[in-house]
């Protein structure tokens, strides 16, 4: 039996199987979810209204023995940037969909009855059942509660109680394989779930055959290549494994490209309270794990186990963007502070990201002190979890909160928060953040490599010139990665060694019995990339949207660089 | 002495006297300020930011003897709208400006320190003084104390808390001849005020000799035709003077029109509790002031002093679109209630459309139930007062409520609150409040003119040939009424009565001697709107936002009528 696709009605209570289209096929992931929300979500209508989609798909490579190939994708029209969105996870509901042949879930309508509901999916396909059960907990009870019942390799997705109300900076949390949590994070997908009243979705992959492998002999033989260069290249092979995404902060600092006190310097008084380095000693000393993966089949490891003082589990996942959010951003200087935050925001169901930030746009308005790291999770524990009025306001993400205060130092582009490195003093990143159409995002064109981390050549992070190249191409790059499954940190070895590349491609090619080339991949990645733009200038999007906040003329130390891109040489971005 | 212009910069707390540009001689009012603010404010310029001002310009005939001309504009980018806006109100300030022979006043900039400025204007110039004595306070007190300072003739503009608090709903209130307060009440003029940290501006005419008539005779002759035109109209001459704009509720209501309980149904159940002909027998039963001018030389009078039981005053300027939002939109059904709601939002200084409907849109979201208006009191003087997160959220507009609360169903355009005509029962209107530059604004134009009270003709509601045209020919006549300082409503007889339009162009030739056809007042209210639109388009707007909210696809009762103007339909507007 061929790759299904399962297409759930939440006003009727039904759900179908459907064969998959002919020019579906040979997508994947993001490639899949931007096709599905552009064929059949208007790009006007209202994202917690009835017209928007929600769609789950593993990658093309989901499931299979390539290394890093556990990754699900979700799409659907943003309620925090009112664009189309995608965001990716690792966890097991990827690798159980896969394993079921389902190559898309297509969640649509929204129930007319005020009833919550949990669905399940296994071999025979969807049931939506009644469940109001789970309603106000968090996702630690939740995944707890339903590992117990279900097995431990039950997949989960999952919204927190951000997601019950549709805050637009909710997630959608995906169990890992540990029963610990993955998100689904940025552009508020918990929210359009939430306005489709399901609290969670259960995935049984059990009795599943999947995933078929066209040519077996060849896809082995790609895919031991292909972890070669993983393990061969320094930064998947030794920098991530060893200290987790964090190793980011001593580098960025010292680039100068750090953004502190929302964005006010490009630097931290307090590296070393925070960084990579002392986490991993932190960890060591404790008895936490030092690195682990997020699903199985993860040679890079990046993940962590963080204890507390007495050794007792606080957070994993722990990465770079959050720890910069709080412990630069909102200026934090204690890592235990900074974990207990992260716990929190994984609990409540909140993009971590769009939460720091947006904490550092409070303290901004002078909701908090600079630093308060008690008072951050005060606010998440109180406000946010029990959507009070200001819980509401902070829920709904950093540009909510600038725009209720009446604040101009807002970091948003297409109002979602900037992440951890600063535009003027890294300027190839400051073209992703314009131009992507998922709205500020460091990873749909991650140009750190080249600017800073010199993965796939140099290019001079403080001059404007050809940064818009090197982030289209990021971009193309990216759009294909995410279509694959793989981690996103492929990407290092791929640029640097030319037969992980190939591999990746060909591994492809063996799955589904394809010949498609590097000149084929870099299409589909175009493609890709502009269905997304063409679904947001529909939605209402024009170049204004493609710029970042006035703020950003202001200089930044220490290198007082500024944002000097002008709007044509950002909007020369789209002549592909 | 010719006229001049006074600009303001709050950056260096300095002012200068300007000539006014030949090209904007014959300009006034929203003419003026909507050239004025194109041509200077980036038009994707934070609106709370460094870069945007705001412009006040008495009308073309703004203080001469003519008729219902006492008006003065603000014109500035909106915080509320994102795009160009244009307010004007009655009150002295704008007649004192003109008596100084003062064309705009333009202020720029904003302050390096955190302090409070008033600015006193009379004729030696501006002079900005430090002045935080009034912070906090409501504008009654103000209005009260500065009256009694600096006499009963003072101009005065003032923003209340707020404005203060940059809330994107803060009006800029204006005080009328008996110290009372008048409002330049949408799209948020009093945060631009506020982010400006000015609390108020005086206006002292004291040694002004203006305006100077350079055709006295001619003048007074066309300015007789005019005014009899008003006192004959029907709607001018009887049915304003009467009962007010709050003659409208029976009107609307019998017409299935009167948008209830959010736009759910098209009547309300106790129009006779909240009506215009049981208010004028209430007023006149407790000794108030049934019919009252907003400013010297207006005929029509259709404000009133409304008065408690024990017959002491409450508000004026008590305008039917607050009274239908307080009383339909959130089912309020005490006349009592709704004015000292009225009165409030008056005092802390919230444009009263959007206060109330973002009040029905709290209920909505449940904060508190349909038709409490105790509890909306509460709210504006409890938490939007105070400031606190809550009012935070409210004070930022109908459309900030809706967001933060997860909701579909928020009547709003361009962000801007839907007044108290429905779209689906009357679709002239809803033309208008779609195409309009200003956002949801029914005074833009005014097409219950036509299809409701068969002025200028009849054109049936309910169907949606010939909608466009009206609303395109109703708002360039009004961009021309707002240029003048004239009164909207002398577009009643303007639109019935061929003498009172040519004598309308005829003062202004005679004012400043020019020879202008009707062609030419044609020419400048096209002009205006295209300006107006150039600076949304400019500022990020598309089509996309020339459309209202998808909840009007549902029908409503009486009539079952939907919003069924199609996109390319709304679209062809702007051919002109």
């Amino acid at each position: 039996m061929g790759a299904k696709i399962i297409r759930i009605n939440m006003t009727t209570l039904t759900s179908v199987m459907e064969a998959v289209p002919k020019e579906w096929l040979g997508l994947g992931g993001r490639g899949l979810t931007s096709t599905i929300v552009a064929r059949e979500v208007p790009p006007a209508c209202e994202p917690l209204g009835k017209y928007n989609k929600i769609v789950f798909a593993p990658g093309l490579l989901t499931g299979t023995a390539a290394a890093n190939s556990g990754r699900l994708s979700a799409g659907f029209k943003s309620p925090l940037t009112g664009g189309i969105k995608e965001s990716n996870a690792g966890g097991t509901a990827g690798l159980n969909l896969e394993r079921l042949g389902i190559k898309a879930v297509i969640i649509e309508g929204l129930p007319e009855e005020d009833k919550w509901y949990g669905i399940h999916i296994d071999k025979h396909g969807a049931a939506i059942r009644e469940d109001a059960g789970y309603l106000g907990k968090g996702n630690y009870e939740l995944f707890t509660s339903i590992g117990e019942r279900m097995g431990k390799k039950i997949g989960v997705l999952a919204v927190g109680p951000v997601g019950e109300y549709k805050m637009a900076a909710a997630n959608i949390s995906v169990k890992d394989p540990d029963g610990n949590i993955r998100s689904l994070g940025r552009g508020g997908g918990g929210a359009v779930m939430g306005s489709k009243k399901i609290k969670y979705i259960t995935i049984d992959d059990a009795g599943g055959t999947g995933p078929v492998i066209a040519d077996p002999e060849k896809f082995k033989q790609q895919a031991r290549i292909f972890a070669k260069a993983i393990l061969d290249h320094p930064v998947s092979g030794q920098g991530l494994p060893a200290y987790g995404t964090n190793v980011l902060i001593n580098i960025l600092n010292e680039a100068g490209g750090l953004p502190t006190k929302n964005f006010r310097t490009g630097r931290v008084d307090h590296p070393e309270k925070i960084c990579g380095e002392s986490m991993h000693d932190l960890i060591k000393e404790r008895g936490g794990v030092i690195s682990h993966g997020c699903h199985a089949g993860c040679l890079i490891k990046c993940s962590q186990i963080y204890v507390d003082p007495q050794g007792e589990y606080v957070t994993s996942g722990f990465e770079y963007e959050t720890i910069w959010g709080l412990g630069c951003a909102c200026n934090i200087n204690d890592l235990d502070d900074i974990a207990v935050i992260d716990r929190i925001m994984d609990d409540i169901g909140i993009d971590s990201i769009e939460g720091a930030v947006l904490m550092s746009v409070a303290m901004e308005a002078g909701i908090l002190p600079w630093g308060d790291g008690k008072g951050v999770y005060r606010l998440f524990d109180e406000e946010v979890r029990q959507g009070t009025p200001l819980g509401r306001t902070l829920g709904n993400g950093a540009g909510s909160v600038g725009r209720t205060y009446g604040l101009t130092r807002i970091p948003v582009v297409k109002n979602q928060a900037i992440p951890a490195y600063d535009p003027r003093a890294v300027k190839g990143i400051g073209i992703t953040y314009a131009t992507s159409p998922m709205g500020a995002d460091h990873t749909s064109g991650y140009a750190i490599t080249t600017n800073i981390l010199k993965v796939g050549g140099y290019l001079d992070p403080l001059k404007k010139e050809g940064q818009v190249e090197l982030s289209r191409n990021l971009q193309i790059a990216t759009a294909v990665i995410d279509s694959t499954g793989l981690c996103l940190f492929v990407a290092f070895p791929n640029m640097d060694i030319p037969e992980c590349f190939t591999a990746m491609v060909e591994m492809i090619n063996a799955r589904h019995g394809l010949n498609m080339t590097a000149e084929d991949v870099g299409a589909l990645g175009r493609n890709i990339l502009k269905t997304e733009h063409a679904f947001n200038l529909e939605a209402g999007f024009t170049s204004k949207d493609d710029r970042l906040p006035e703020f950003f003329e202001e200089a930044i130390p220490p290198h007082n660089a500024v944002w000097d891109v002008t709007g044509p040489e950002i909007d020369s971005f789209w002549n592909f």
